[in-house]
Order: structure tokens, then C-alpha cells, then sequence
């Protein structure tokens, strides 16, 4: 029954688009239905979160990840897989403890900030000065925070798409802030749409002072204590190692065209991922949505070529420039880049490259998603992910396909960043969109810096 | 609109009992309402969780708790409040790590359990022997874990009521069987049914050997790692002290009884907790309903003693069993005990003492607790909770109001145990319960030796 009525749909499809975007679509809508039941990409982030793990920018694991990288793709028959090396810089966390010592001693669940600075050893004692908003603190004038530890506890609004993220995130960097008004250190409640006891980390601006998040029932356990008027003091122990410059890996595998294969299309997720998890859905989600993806799109035998970037370095920053720099005499060849980075809930809106709503590749691939209650925007893509940007500044088009992540920040940068924390079903939606798109751009001509041109 | 319908519905209720009963289900339908809309459970819990926290039996902490409670039972108007002292052991968690060696290297989330044998200074590593149930690792051959670290995965059943956790908790106790069989050390996947990577902890058998639970994400991992065929390797490193006899205190107070002051209707919750979390729902809620119910009702001045209990000891066990030892000589004088102890959750079901039920201040009791839909069952009470055995053993009758425990063994023994997962609105639905029931007995003659000799 099932399959009666997608043939049907497909034909109705077909049938209204020109012939060599018929061709696109019939192979969208089959490549698909594949990706529906394909488990390349739960595998490979089984693979990934349970024989590497945790793997930050600059420690062993990293290295190992490399090595998996290398030996993942070359398995799944990917043509010149290679490693680029570049340097980044590289925050590895220490021991770390804190707890409050009065009015009423209780100990306090933290993880350090991406580029805090260690406290002495022995740790730091000070009284807490807390703000239920960011902006709360910065309206305290220069000096007012002096020898206190500055501690925001705003709360972050669960959204479906990244608007809660991007706002409640500013708080995580205001480290900076306190510093200047003379905090002697730095607390925030997790940027996190959770309730559990686990903090969230991520990466902040240097500030010389340690910082750290408050996982966000420790949050309101301190709201609770300030709100009784006693002064609430905090001992804080933090041990951190900080390196500038590290060695740090791109890994790269292709499918090479079949008529261009000089013309290619960028996919890939980033190999690298905070601490405290697993790295499932941020990032192993977006290696396993990209790779599954090229590889199922490849196996189309399209025109151009595939090439899948597992970038090294997105946590903590610096290799999507990397790549773009060590490419940059060659954009003009790159035909659309774009990096799953959002965890592993269905995508729910896509956005193209501008001008392209309509060409009728791009009309082959809006039809084969549509069934997967994937919008296709009107608007037009303004990022393709963090590791992207560096090739977008040097004018490479990029494409969005935007996941629902009402339930990643519960998640994301914690310990709870796991692999059963992943709907396989959800995991293959993904793949199914991914695969539809790398296919229509890779076997079509379609010319986004062309059709961006006719739209202006 | 509402108070209409409940004004006709409580003059119902009154019109089909005797006068005496008639006047008992009046005040307590009154009562109900009063705790429906009454904030001192919640005022209770978070001052608990807020200026104690975690209060393991035999820690600063528990002095500190018991000191709360004093001052708690005075501030609430309570008479004859009063310490009683006993002994009972005391096992505190030192540093504790994990973490997977070979074939893959991970970190490991774990918690020792209490009682659990601390490891030699630097640790120990080990193979590890995994059992995805405990029953699996009981059918092995004496000896056959010679040197291993025996695992247990088994999973929870969640269920309403507590029959998942009474199915579940068998596992934390496989040390013994571990040992027998030759292991080093056991794990445990935490009897949990959540899937946040917190372990949740417990008491166990002192075994001899180190024992942990593990985060549900973490005994997955290592699920899928022995899948994969090679050895898994742990180290464990883990400290603890173990006092066989500490000072452990019962903290009491009483709301005299207007005609008969002797008899005395005993409840409460226990003071202590385990040390990860806050001990909010594990038993702050229990101390915060049957406080605040003990108050309600006993402002009504009912003819008998309304006793509240804070046992001291219930985790690690002796709480139950030293008031009973204490109160040998006066239990014909205590016509009921129960204790809250199984969260904030709504109470779903109620079993009163044997014969007890068509007794008219039972009835009084069931018509007011209807409207919250609380199912009195057929069944007479078994257990009034785990430190009210001891005065069950000496004939004391029972009551249970069993919680819905769907949601509950997601926290308990976790560091998730914390204030922000109770609900207020069902914190109070308990009070109003226990209110009820505190009156009609209180201010009633019932005698449920009586119903239940008569029963038999």
C-alpha cells in the first residue's frame, strides 16, 4: 500500500518537471526512500561514540578520532581520504570542584569554560554577586564586582529553532564582562533548556579569570540561598591546560564526479566535541548524517564530485578557516558547502542557496523532502554552519537544513551527550533530506553564484 | 462555581454517615481544601534542600539536619519536640573514578554504592565479566570471575506503583554473589529509569569488594563495547570510610491530643538522604507532607496525639528499628504509623489498616479523598513504609498512601534528586491526604486492632 502511493506521488512529481529534472527527482525520491532505512549513519556514530568518545580539540582522543576519521571513510569506499593539518589553539580541562561555604555549605555541580584560566592552586574564596540576567551585570559600573565571584543565572527559552540558543548563548561569554567590573571569577547557569544536574560547557572569550557553568538546579539552589539575604560565599577550584597553537586535522574523503569532477559539493559534520559526553549529537550526529549521505548520493554515480569534510576543530574554533585558507585558489570550483551541526532531530526547514527556489534541480529536491514535512524556505540561506563560514567569506554558496532542536540543548556540551539520546528514525530523516540534496546539486548544473546573481 | 459543587458533594458525604462520622468527613473535606491551597510542605522542602542539602547518616551535614529539624518542629508550633539518639552505621563516599582502558578509552560515570569496600590507594584494573541480568551472573560456576569486574546491565521496568523498583533493586545487591564467584570489584547499571548519565546510588551488602552503580548511558556503553569482542578493561579507583556504630538522631514533635493525649497516631518521613542530590524528593517531600499535614490537622485539636516522626537513618538503615526499640513499652498506645517515602508524586492509592474500611471514620477519610482521585483499595495496608517495621513487628497497625512512582526513580539517589522537580500542586495533593487521614483517625475512637481481629 505503502509503496503503491509513494510510486504514485513519485510520478506525479515527475511528470511536472523537465526531463533531465525528472530524471533528478525520480533519483531523489528513490535515494530517499533508501536513506529512510539506510543504517550507515547510526553506525557510524555508534562507531565513533563508542570506540573514541569524548574527543576535544588537542588531547589524545582527538588524534584517535583522526585515525578513525581516516579509516571510516576509506571503508565505506570514499577515493582520497586524507588528512589536512593545521593549528589550533587547544583548552583541556583539570581537576575541578566547587561548593558553597556559607551560609549553608553545599557542594555545587560545574564544568569549566572552553579558555578559562585555572585558579590558583588551593583555589579561590569569595562572595557571590548574582544577577538573574547578563545585562543585569553589565549595567553594574567599573569596580563594583572587585573581589567578588560575579554569577549570572538567566534562563534560557527552549525554542524549535536556534533563536533560544542564540540568545541565552551571550551569557555564556560574560566572563569578560565581570572581569572588567573586578569579578575574581565567573559563573553562569548552563546555556540549557534541561533540568538535570549536569552542567553544560562551551567555549568563552578569554577573560583571566576562571569560568565556569552552574549545571541549572545548582543555579536556583544559589538564587535561593542569595534570596535570603545572608552573603553566600563560594570556594572554586578549577585546573585547566591552555595552548595557543596545536596540532589539529581535517579528515577528507571524495566521490569522485562522473562528467566534472573537478566541480565539487561540500558536506561534512566536526569530528571534535566537547569533554563531558560522548560527542553523539554534537557532533558524531553530523558526521554520520553527511558521510551516510555522500555515500548513498555517490553511489548515483552523479556528475560532479562529493567530498565529505569531517572539520577538527569547530568546538573550540579555527577549522573551517584552516580549510578555507588551504583552499582558497580553488572556490571558485566549490559548488555548495554546508555542515550538519545541529544534533540529530528531523530537519523541519531547509534553506537554499539564494535565487535557486526555482530551478528546476532545486525543484527536483523541494519535491522529494516535501513527504519528510521539510519546508523549504522562501528565504534564502545565510549560513551553512560554523565550518563553513570561512568559505563563505570567500564567496562559496551555502545551503541550511535547519534541525528541530527543541530537546539538543537539553543535551548539548554535557555528560548527557550520548548516543541513546539519538532516534535512529529521526537520524535517517536527516540523511534522507542530505542525500536528495548532495544528489540534485552533484548530477545537475545548477550555477548558485549564477542564479544569487539573477536575484539581485 | 466550584465551591457550590463542593459544598453539595461534601453535604452528600455527610448526610449518608453517622453524626459522629458525619462531623469527622465534614473537617475533613474542610481540610482537604485548607492543604490543596497550603504552602507549608513546600516551605518545608525548600528550606530542607536550600540550607541542609545533602545529609548522609553519620555526616556534619546530618548534625546540621537535625538541628533543622528542631528548630523546624518549635517554628511550626509543634510541643514535646525532642532529639532521640541512637546508633547506626555510617558509610561516606571519599573520590571515586572509573574509566575504560582497553580496548577503547573512556571515561566512566559512576557512584559507589553504600557499603561498598573502598579500592587499594592508586586503584585497580581488571577485565571486565558482563551480565545483562543478575540472574545470568548467578548461574556462573564458583570462581569463574577470578579477577574480573563483574557487570551487571540489567534494565528497570518503569510502573506506577513500586513493583519496577522492587524487581530492579536486586541488582544493586549482587556484590555478594559477585565476590562468591571471584570478582574484584561489581558495577551496576544504576536502578534507574532514567537516561541522564547521573548514577543513582544505594545501600547494598557490605561484599567485601568495591562496588558502583554506573549511568545508564555508561553501562550501554559498555554493553556495546564487550559486543564487540575484545577484552574491556576498567580502573577503578575508589575511597569511602565505614563506621559501624554512629550517633544517629530521630527528631520528634507532638501536637498533644484534646481528649486522649496516650494514644498517639505516629507519622512522618525521614530526615536523612544519600549524598549526590539535595534529598528533596528522597525524603524531604516525605518530611515536608507529613509535617504539614501533622500541623492542618492537628489545628483542629482531634482528641488524640498527632506525632510527627523525622527518622534519622532510613537509607542506611536503624532509624525504624531504634524508635521501636525506644517505644517498646508505650506501643499499645499507638493506634497507627506511616511514613512518606516515596516522593512528591500524587498519591494514587491508599490501603488502610486490615477491617478498617467500612469503619465510618474510613469512610469519613475515602469520601474526602475521592475528589483526588485516590483509590482506597480493597486490600488492607502491608508496610507503612520502611522505619515504621520495627512498631509493625510489635504490632503497631499500618497505613499505606502509595505515590506514583512513574517519575520518581528518574532522581532517587541521583544528583538529580533536587527541589526543582517537585511539582507544588502534588506536593499538596499528598498533604491533603495525609491531613484526612490524620484527623479521622485522631479524632475518631477507631481502634484498628480491633477491625483487624474482627477481620480475621
Amino acid at each position: 500500500m505503502r509503496i503503491a502511493l509513494l510510486a504514485a506521488a513519485a510520478a506525479t512529481l515527475v511528470a511536472t518537471l523537465p526531463a533531465k529534472a525528472a530524471d533528478l527527482a525520480a533519483t531523489a525520491v528513490s535515494l530517499r526512500e533508501k536513506a529512510l532505512v539506510d543504517s550507515t549513519a547510526w553506525n557510524v556514530v555508534e562507531s565513533l561514540t563508542t570506540e573514541i568518545g569524548a574527543r576535544p580539540q588537542g588531547s589524545p582522543a582527538m588524534d584517535r578520532a583522526r585515525d578513525w576519521g581516516v579509516a571510516k571513510l576509506k571503508s565505506l569506499g570514499f577515493t582520497n581520504v586524507h588528512v589536512e593539518t593545521f593549528e589550533a589553539s587547544s583548552w583541556l580541562r583539570g581537576a575541578e570542584s566547587a561548593e558553597i561555604v556559607a551560609p549553608y555549605p553545599q557542594k555545587l555541580q560545574i564544568l569549566g569554560l572552553g579558555r578559562s584560566t585555572p585558579t590558583p592552586p588551593g583555589g579561590i574564596e569569595a562572595e557571590v554577586a548574582l544577577f538573574k540576567s547578563l545585562d543585569e551585570m553589565i549595567a553594574q559600573p567599573p569596580g563594583s564586582l572587585a573581589g567578588k565571584i560575579a554569577v549570572v543565572t538567566q534562563v534560557m527559552r527552549r525554542t524549535q529553532g536556534s533563536e533560544g540558543y542564540g540568545a541565552g548563548v551571550r551569557a555564556r561569554g560574560g566572563g569578560v564582562e565581570a572581569a572588567k567590573r573586578g569579578a575574581v571569577a565567573y559563573l553562569v547557569r548552563s546555556i540549557s533548556t534541561d533540568d538535570t544536574r549536569l552542567p553544560h560547557t562551551g567555549g568563552a572569550t578569554m577573560s583571566g579569570i576562571p569560568m565556569a557553568a552552574l549545571s541549572p538546579p545548582d543555579a536556583e539552589l544559589l538564587e535561593r540561598m542569595v534570596a535570603r539575604g545572608k552573603p553566600v560565599r563560594i570556594k572554586l577550584a578549577m585546573d585547566s591546560t591552555y595552548r595557543d597553537k596545536a596540532p589539529a586535522y581535517n579528515v577528507v574523503g571524495e566521490i569522485k564526479g562522473r562528467e566534472v569532477p573537478d566541480e565539487v559539493v561540500i558536506v561534512g559534520g566536526h569530528l571534535d566535541s566537547w569533554d563531558p559526553g560522548t560527542g553523539a549529537i554534537d557532533d558524531a550526529a553530523g558526521i554520520g548524517i553527511s558521510t551516510a549521505a555522500a555515500k548513498l548520493a555517490g553511489a548515483q554515480r552523479p556528475r560532479r564530485t562529493i567530498r565529505v569534510v569531517m572539520w577538527g576543530a569547530e568546538e573550540q574554533g579555527g577549522s573551517g578557516a584552516a580549510y578555507a585558507a588551504a583552499h582558497k585558489d580553488d572556490v571558485a570550483k566549490i559548488v555548495v558547502v554546508s555542515e550538519s551541526d545541529l544534533g540529530a532531530g528531523e530537519i523541519f526547514n531547509a534553506k537554499l542557496p539564494l535565487g535557486s527556489l526555482n530551478h528546476p534541480a532545486m525543484r527536483a529536491f523541494s519535491g522529494a523532502v516535501t513527504p519528510l514535512k521539510v519546508i523549504v524556505s522562501r528565504s534564502p540561506a545565510q549560513s551553512g554552519g560554523a565550518d563553513t563560514e570561512g568559505l563563505r567569506a570567500l564567496g562559496v554558496p551555502v545551503a541550511e537544513f535547519n534541525q528541530d532542536v527543541s530537546r539538543y540543548f537539553d543535551l548539548h556540551h554535557s555528560a548527557d551527550d550520548t548516543l541513546d539520546k539519538i532516534d535512529p528514525k529521526e537520524l535517517a530523516q536527516n540523511v534522507a533530506v542530505w542525500a536528495a540534496f548532495i544528489y540534485t546539486v552533484a548530477d545537475s548544473d545548477i550555477d548558485f553564484r549564477k542564479t544569487a546573481a539573477e536575484a539581485k
